[in-house]
C-alpha cells in the first residue's frame, strides 16, 4: 500500500514527530510505502508528493513544525477539489489511502472525504486542546511549558516595579492554555472564553493581590472578551475600549487595570513563540505513538477514524465524534484554579 | 480543624506545588489550620512542627524540592514510634490529621496508620511513576524532560564521534522514564528492569543503528540487569564484570559494547539533577491540583484514602489500593516503543 | 561603615546578584554594614530603609529582578530631594555611602551626588549594553538567550507556513540586542537604530532569503525608524504608517512587508520577557563579581567611580567616564553581521 | 580559491556555527570553494573531502556537534602522515589551504604543517578555556550555562534531604568551568586544579555552610586532586581512596565528606552533556564571527594565524602563541570567589 500523510492548519510542535512515527512504523513492520504531500489539502487537490522514507524522518522527534508543510486550503474547494477529482488524483499516483493530521477543520474535511469514498485516516492536533474527542494532543504541553516559562520571567519584572503583569497566551475558543499555565505560574486572575468576566471583577482580584503585597499577574486567552464590553463602550462612539488595529485583548486589559486599580500595569502577547520550537518530552512521546497507531489503523484499514488519547491508552473513534462538541473548560476546572485566585 | 502536612522519601519536583495547592485552598476556601511537619514521619515521631499559612506558601509552585525537608523514617520504629504515641503527639499538638505526600513506602505507612486509628490522607508521588493507583504523578513529567533534554545532548556528541552514547536513567524497579525518554530522544535500544536483554540484544541493536549511519544511543534504567550477567561472569571470579564499587549500570554497559561491537562507546549517568529544580508545567498544574483536591478530602474527612490522577480527573482511591502491585510497563508499551529502534 | 544599596530603572536580571555579592564580600571581609534603600533614589530621597544582611541575600545569584525593588524617581526632584537634603537623611540614618546599581540615567545622578559630596559608587546596570564605560553589563547576555531561544521557535514555525516571520527585541536607542540574537539565530535581515534602511531595503532581503527556499527571519529593535518613514506617509495624512496605539515597530513592518513582497508575514513582540527571570551563568558570572568590586571599592573610598568590564578584568572608571556617549553598535559590526542576510 | 575545513578533538557547541560562518562569508563575498575534511587530521591525511557550500551550512548555527566529524588523529603520523605526504595529497585535490578548527593539540600541529610550508589557518576550541591567546572561546559559554543550571537542580534536592552535594565538571587541566558555574550557582567550596586543597580543607567549608543551615554544594573539576591524597593513603596499601576504576574524583570526594564531616553526601558527574547541544547566544554569536574573520584572514594569506577574542573585538595572533601557556585560573580570580564560601 501507498499512503499519504499531509499536515494542515496552524503548526504545532509535534506533527515533525507524528510523521516519523507513522513512516518508521509503517514501513519496518508493514512494508507500507509513503508519499509526503506538500502544505495540506492544497498538496492533494495538486498532487504536489514527494517520497517519504525512513530517510526522511530522522532524528525528527525533536524537530518543530512540519517537513511537510501546512496550508488552510480547503479540499472541497477549486477546480481540482472535491472528493471525485481528489479520488482521481490519489488513483493516478497509485495512492491508496491519506493520513490528515490537524485540528477540527482538517478532520471535518477528512470526514466529508472518508463519507464520499476516500480512505482517510485522522491524526488530531489541537495546541488548544479543543477537540473533545482526545484527553490531550501534542503541542498543548509544549504550548504551556513556553508560557509558564514566560510568565515566570514575568513575574520577576512585576515583582521589582510593583506592577500588574498582563500575559496574552493562545486560546481562541477555549481558555485550557491560559488556565494550566496561570494555574502553573500562580496567576492571580485567568481569564478565558468560557467564563464571562467584567474588568471589575478583573480588577478586584488585581487590587486583592497587591494588597497582600504581591504583584499581579494576570493570565488572558486570545478569545476572552469582556462581559459589558462592547455595551459599555458603544456609547461612547468607540470601537470597545478604542481597540488599537493589529492588538490583542491583553492590550485593551492593561490600561484599563492601570485606569481602575491605579497599579501600573504592562502587557505581553506571547503570541507565536508558543507554537514553534522543539516539542516537550510529553509531547514527543504522545505524537509518536499517535504516529504508531496511526500506522497500525492503516493496516487494519480503519479508515474514517482518528487515534486518540484517552488516560494513558491510544485508541480509536469515528471522524464523526472529534467534530460534535467543542472541549471548552468545565466550570469546575475552572472554580478549582479560582480558589488560588484570593 | 489543624492539619499537618509532611513529605517523606526522595524528593521530586511539584511537592511544594502540591502543599500550596493543600495551605490555599485549605485556608481561604475552608478556614483550615496548617502546620508543617519536618523531615517526613522524623517530624510526626518527635512533633516537630511549625505554623504553615499563606504566607509560607507564597510563590512555590515553581520551587523545587520541598520546603518540609524529608526523610526515610519508619513512624513505626523507635522510642516514640508507632500508632499510640503519634496519636498521642498530635493531639498535645491539636493536630486533627496528617496530609502524607510520598511514594510506596510512605503511603504503605499511612495506610497502616489509618488502620491504626490516625487520620491520615495520602498524596501519591513517584517520580518513577511506579504507582499503579494514579495514571502519573509530578515529578516525572519533569524528570521526562529533563533526560530527553540531556539525550538530545548526548546525541550531537555521538554524531560529531560516531560514538554509541549510553544514558543511564533513573527506575529502580520500573522503567518508565527509559521508556518515555527514549522515545522521545529516538534511543536506539531502551533497556529496563521489566524487559530482560542480553549484552548481545543490545549489541545487534547498536550495530545496527551503526550500519544505518546513525550514532546509536542506548537509554538505561538504574534497576535493568542484564539477562545472564550473574552467570555469565562468576565462572571468571569475577563480580559480574568487574562492576566498580560506585558505578551505576551504564557504565558496565558501555565497555562491553565498545568491546563487542568495537564502536566507541561513552556512558553518562544523569543523577541526582533529574530529581530537582523547577517542575514543568505539567507536574505543576498536576501537583497543584492534588493539593487542591487533598484540601477537599480533608473536609469530607476522606482518611485512608489517597487523591489521584485518572484521564484528566482527580478521583480518590482507598490508600490500600496504591499498594497492591507496582505499576511495570506493560510490553506492550515496549513493543510499540521498540518499533522504532530498529 | 554603614553602605545603603539601590537600583534604579528598569529590572534586569543580575540585579540580586550584584547585591549579594556587595554584602557577603563586604560583611565576611571587611565587617561592612549595609542598608537595602527600598524602589532606587525614592528611598533614598524619603529615607526608606531596611537592614540587609548575609541571611536577605541567601540564594539571590539565580533569583530574577531586584529584591529592592526600583523605581524611576529621580534624586534632585521633590521637597526632600537634592544632594543637601538626602546628606542629611543619609547622616540621619548614620549611612556612610550608597552603592547606585542603574543605567544612564542612575549613574549621571550618582555622578551629579558624588559631585556635589554625597559618597556614591556605581554599577553600570544596561540590558541593551549602550554603556560605553563597560564592554559588557549584566542582563544582556540573558536578554539575547532568550531572544535566541524565541526566534529559533518562530523559524519552525515560519518554515511549516512559508511565512516571513519579524521578532521585535529590546534596544531603544542602540541595536546590540537584534544584533547578537539576529546574528545567533541567522536572522536574514536585522534592523537596528544605528543603521537607517529602507522599507524596499528589508523587503529585498525577505525575497532574496524567501527565493532561497528560507523562511525570512527579520530581526527589529524597538527603537528603529524605517528611513523615509515619516515623509513617505505624511503625505497621506496618516501618522506614518498609520502607526497603532500600543503596537510596536513590528506591526508596522509585517503588513508593508508582506504588502510589498506578497509573501505572509507575521510579527511577535518579545517584550518583557527577555528582561525577567533567572540570569544566564555568564550575567550570574559578571554581576557577582561586580557586586564583590563594589565591596572593595567602598573600603578603598572610591567614590564618584563605578566598577565595569573590561576584556576579562573587573576595573574601576570615574562615574563621569560612563556618561560621555552612548555604546551604539559600529557599522563594522552591522556589516560584519549583514555578510550573513544575502 | 578552495579551502578545506577541519574540525578535531573533543566536539563542541559552535563548531558548526565556525563552518557556517565560514562559508557563508567565504562563497558570498569572496568567492571562494570550500570543502569539508572528514573526521579532522584523518580526512587531511587519508585525502577525505566532500564539497562544503551554502546548502550545507544551511541553518548550521544553533546545530551542537560538528557535521564534518572529529578525530584524535595527530597528522604526523602513519603511511600518509607528514608535511610532504599533505602537501600533495591537497595539490591532488586541488585544495589551496586549511582551516583547522581545534584545542592545543590541533592548534600545535596546525603551526607545524605552518612552519612545514603547509597554508593553515587556525580557529581556538577550547571548552575549557584553557588557551591563553583568546579571551574565551565557544562552547565555554555553555558548557558554564549546563552546569549552572545542573547545579540549580542539584540544590533543590541538597535542601529537601540537608545532604551535601558534589557536582563534577569539565576541566582536566584548568578549572574555569567549576570556578564560573560554581560561582553562578553560589557553591560553598569550589575544587580546581589549579588550587591544592586538602579533604579537611574542603569538609570545613562543607560544615560551616551546614551550621548556616545550608546544604553544602561542592563543585569539582575533573581533574582536582586532593592535596596528600597519594601518600595518605599509599600507607594502607590502597590506591588513593580505594579509587573506583570508572568513577571521577567526585565520587573519591563524597564517601570522604560523608565519613569526616557526618552530613549525607552525594556526587554527581555531569559529563558528556555538558559538550553537546544547541550552543548559548554568547557561543553562537563567538563562533560566527571568528568563522567571518577566518574567511577574512583567508583573503589575506594570513596562514600561521589563528582568529581570537580580545576584548569584544576578534583579532589575529600567530599560531605560535597559541602554545606557549595554559590558560590557568589565577589565584587572584580563586580567591574573589573564595570570598563567597565561608
Amino acid at each position: 500500500m501507498k499512503i499519504g500523510i499531509l499536515t494542515s492548519g496552524g503548526d504545532c510542535p509535534g506533527l515533525n514527530a507524528v510523521i516519523r512515527g507513522v513512516v518508521l512504523k509503517g514501513t519496518e513492520t508493514y512494508d507500507l510505502e509513503f508519499v509526503g504531500i506538500r502544505d495540506g489539502w492544497r498538496g492533494v487537490v495538486e498532487g504536489d508528493f514527494f517520497p517519504l522514507t525512513r530517510h526522511e524522518v530522522k532524528g525528527l522527534s525533536k524537530v518543530g513544525g512540519t517537513i511537510l508543510g501546512t496550508s488552510r486550503t480547503n479540499p472541497y474547494e477549486g477546480e481540482r477539489g472535491g472528493a471525485e477529482n481528489i479520488a482521481k488524483t490519489l488513483a493516478d499516483h497509485g495512492i491508496d489511502g491519506i493520513i490528515a493530521i490537524g485540528g477540527e477543520g482538517t478532520l471535518a474535511a477528512a470526514n466529508r472525504l472518508a463519507n464520499d469514498g476516500i480512505n482517510v485516516l485522522g491524526v488530531p492536533k489541537t495546541i488548544d486542546n479543543d477537540l473533545k474527542a482526545t484527553d490531550y494532543s501534542f503541542g498543548f504541553d509544549t504550548a504551556v511549558n513556553i508560557a509558564t516559562d514566560a510568565m515566570d520571567r514575568l513575574r520577576t519584572t512585576g515583582d521589582s516595579h510593583q506592577r500588574c503583569m498582563v500575559a496574552e497566551v493562545m486560546g481562541r475558543h477555549v481558555g485550557w492554555i491560559a488556565l494550566h499555565a496561570g494555574m502553573a505560574a500562580g496567576a492571580h486572575a485567568i481569564c478565558i472564553p468560557e467564563v464571562p468576566m467584567s474588568i471589575e471583577e478583573i480588577c478586584e482580584l488585581v487590587s486583592s493581590a497587591n494588597a497582600r503585597g504581591r504583584a499581579p499577574l494576570v493570565v488572558v486567552s486570545e478569545g476572552f472578551t469582556l462581559s459589558g464590553m462592547d455595551e459599555a463602550y458603544s456609547d461612547k462612539g468607540l470601537d470597545a475600549f478604542n481597540r488599537p488595529r493589529l492588538g490583542g485583548i491583553s492590550e485593551i486589559l492593561a490600561p484599563e487595570i492601570e485606569r481602575i486599580t491605579g497599579i501600573e500595569t504592562r502587557s505581553t502577547v506571547l503570541g507565536h513563540i508558543q507554537r514553534g520550537g522543539s516539542p516537550s518530552g510529553f509531547d514527543r512521546v504522545l505524537a509518536t505513538r499517535l504516529g504508531l497507531h496511526a500506522a497500525d489503523a492503516i493496516v487494519d484499514q480503519a479508515w474514517g477514524e482518528m487515534v486518540s488519547l484517552r488516560g494513558t491508552e491510544i485508541v480509536r473513534v469515528p471522524l464523526a465524534d472529534a467534530l460534535i462538541e467543542l472541549n471548552t473548560v468545565p466550570r469546575s476546572r475552572y472554580d478549582e484554579a479560582a480558589a488560588l485566585f484570593g
